[in-house]
């Protein structure tokens, strides 16, 4: 069993990454989906250490302080950031770590953990985002306008991503991210020492 | 459907390429098999088209003088190449083509299709591969050692390869590289016009 991978999953709002995050935990054993701290209160139904890690101020200050979190910002008054504890602990047990985040978030863990893998998950067109987030509820025209344009903000730095994942159809999506984060598992530096382990032992002889 | 994936694919002799090859064509409808041209005559039971395109020494020169050969080389006195149009045919029909060469030839190729996906197969130990080596029929104590000493130098420049496969069981290592090669149609580039579109078609409203 080697390291496990840190698969950075960002994406436009209305992609689904969500339900795709817990399909993906409930469905493999392997995977574990980072929690983020906030400094926000939680909501009805949020549960400490499985929605956040619920902190004060003063304790997600003395956490930046220690350098216990990966990456952190502030986000309308609150701080949300990455505890660095759970993604290292399970990455050496050889799971493979989910972080959903969005694009600059994602570039900062990239500097730290130079071999995360960035995936972008989209709609398939256009029209069907549009249609995801304006059915979600009864909001204003303003609240989609605004959430519409934040959508076109949301993809800014998508280049640097290493793959795209289309979600029209949750199992096929939930399938082709478990093929790829098993595929990065067969990325030819993990083995490099297999080969030379081989030709060593062949020419020993 | 987009364009199809070149996978070129190398190994140690014995690391159960062909069995795999034909695994994969027997199983999976999208994928291609590149068919070398060779100066060398048929052997029993070899089939024109299928095993090899026979050419004699000039058909083959001409071959050449045409640029109609991505790579060839010369081996034990006669010509080995690969066609260009059956490799170009088939990625423009959206197939993925397998192309099984080693590790000298993949480079020349890999000049030539950056795109190409480079991977390569190996036994799961020494132990095995030499079993392997040894097990094939009833050759001298000379034939096997010189198979030893060729397999150690089968995997010099495996370094510039995308991905390492072993190849313990036929069956696990068939799905592994089938999952490679669809999770290489996730890879970003592919699919970065997408989320251009989409994000152009959101602020046009």
């Amino acid at each position: 069993m080697g390291k496990g991978k840190l698969i950075v999953v960002s994406g436009f709002s209305g992609a689904g990454k969500g339900t795709l995050m817990n399909a993906l935990m409930e469905r493999y054993d392997n995977y574990a989906l980072s929690v983020s701290a906030t400094t926000r209160a939680p909501r009805p139904g949020e549960v400490e250490g499985v929605s956040y890690f619920y902190k004060t101020d003063e304790e997600f200050r003395q956490m930046i302080e220690r350098d216990e979190l990966i990456e952190y910002a502030g986000y309308v008054g609150h701080y949300y950031g990455t505890p660095k504890t759970f993604v290292e602990e399970n990455l050496e047990a050889g799971k493979d770590v989910f972080l959903e985040i969005e694009i600059q978030g994602a570039m900062k863990i990239k500097q730290k953990y130079p071999d995360a893998v960035l995936m972008f998950v989209t709609p398939p067109s256009a029209d069907v985002l549009r249609e995801r987030l304006t059915k979600r509820g009864t909001e204003s025209a303003d609240v989609i306008e605004a959430r519409l344009k934040r959508a076109t903000e949301e993809a800014e730095g998508v280049e640097a991503y290493d793959y795209i994942v289309v979600n029209d159809n949750l199992q096929d999506c939930v399938e082709t991210v478990d093929r790829i984060v098993k595929s990065e598992h067969n990325k030819a530096g993990e083995h490099i020492s297999l080969i030379k382990e081989i030709r060593t032992d062949l020419s020993k002889q």
